[in-house]
Order: structure tokens, then sequence, then C-alpha cells
């Protein structure tokens, strides 16, 4: 199984912002469309990725402001990203090393696509089922 | 697989707050143990969660500050759980379902470990590996 494929089952749409908005503003972006990261965009260029966990851990705590820092201010610089044809357990592996829930899918350089941790976990789901019957016939002979 | 075999993989640590404490005080613990979830105890008894979800969403969005606001005000109080004795499918299908990352174990109603999404997918590359294995020793006979 493939990234394609699963962004197949889940679409290819992803939110973003811009470096320039406010935390404020995603914030209510990611309540509006109810998720948890945004990808970084100046233009159609990836720049960062920007989540919850950015939020909750670089604004109070450093006594800032959602409301005068920026997207750009905060988010994360260095960004890992899949492409379509990388095998889903590279996804897994990506995701487990380096503490990330959220990977955005590049093709030649262009956004196509953003997998979550609980996609992974769906089409694992989905999957699992598929191979079982696979086996069970297999073995049975049927 | 079951619940308990992946407390037993990760331990069966859980960070936990009281819902008098300030959303501030949560999101310093939050930081300090680099986890994005809060058990929220009375005593012996859970009594909601609290993640950085909750914060993202129902604090500066709905005028609050975090410093004033604690945790029982926002935490989820309908609080699913896992028991030790539960299938790791069971854990995926409730985290899938209700598009939760984090879900508590209790054994006769005491808290005896947090299970996240991160934890899942780890499991399943163990046990991923494992399978292959077993199916190859089966097929070629070894």
């Amino acid at each position: 199984m493939f990234v394609k494929d699963l962004l197949q089952q889940k679409g290819s749409g992803v939110h973003t912002i811009r470096p320039n908005d406010t935390v404020y503003r995603a914030l209510e972006l990611m309540a509006e469309k109810d998720v948890g990261a945004l990808v970084v965009v100046e233009g159609d260029r990836v720049v960062g990725m920007f989540t919850e966990r950015d939020y909750a851990r670089k604004v109070i705590l450093k006594g800032k402001n959602s409301r005068s820092i920026t997207v750009g201010d905060l988010m994360v610089r260095e960004v890992l990203y899949l492409n379509p044809s990388d095998q889903i357990e590279h996804c897994m592996a990506l995701m487990t090393e380096k503490h990330l829930r959220h990977l955005p899918v590049l093709e030649e350089g262009k956004l196509v696509g953003l997998i979550s941790i609980g996609d992974v976990v769906k089409s694992i789901i989905r999957h699992q089922e598929f191979t079982i019957q696979e086996l069970e016939r297999y073995i049975t002979g049927a």
C-alpha cells in the first residue's frame, strides 16, 4: 500500500495558511476545518508546518500573544514530507521516529495532500481486513 | 495483540492533573512531559481528559484566559476508555470512529495506563514485522 492509495481514499484536500497570518487566524481555521495541522505556504511553495502542538508549546508559555504573533514566527521550518510513491510503512516509520502526526505529500515540489496519523490507522484497519480475507482464502483454498 | 501487551511495551506511567488546576498549569505539565493529553483525576477517580485540542479550540477562540480558567471548565467529561484485555483492533476502531488520539486504560475502575495513537502505530510496525516473518516461515516451511 502506497501514500497515493491513501490520498485516493481520503482526497487530496489540504488546508494551508501563510506565514504572515496571525496565530489567532490559524486557530480559527483549524477549528473551522476541524484539523490539527496546517501546511504553511508562500505562493506555491511549502515553507513550514503549523500544528496545535506549536500553539500549545510556543505561545503563552513563552509569554507571547496569539493575536500579534504570526504563523511564520512559530512554524516548524524543516518540513519532512512524503512522495505519493512512498509505502505506508515508510510513512508510519517517519511518524513514529520523528513524533509527527501529520506529513504533507509533495509531487515534484508541489503540495498534493496531507496524511495524518489517523488516516494511517484507518487505512491499516481496512488493509488488515483485506489481508485476513486473502490469507483465509489461501489457507482454506476457497 | 491486546492493550495489556501495549502497556507492557510502553509502561504504565500516566500524567494526570486535577480539575481545579489552571489550564496554564496543564500546558506547563504537557510541555514538561512532552505529551499531548492529560488524564483528569479527582483522588482515585478519572473524571475527564484534557488535550492540546481542548486548549486550541476552547480558550482564546472563546475569549477566555488560560491563567484564570481551570482544566475542569474545559475537559471532556464523557471519557471513553480501554480495558487491558481489549484487542488493539478495538482500540484502533475507537480512535478512528471517535477521532481520539488518546485513550486511558482502566482496570476495575483504576487508571493503569494511557494509549496514544502513536503507541498503536508503533505496535503495528512491530507486529507486522513479526507476522511477515511467521507467514514466510509457514509458506517456505522453514
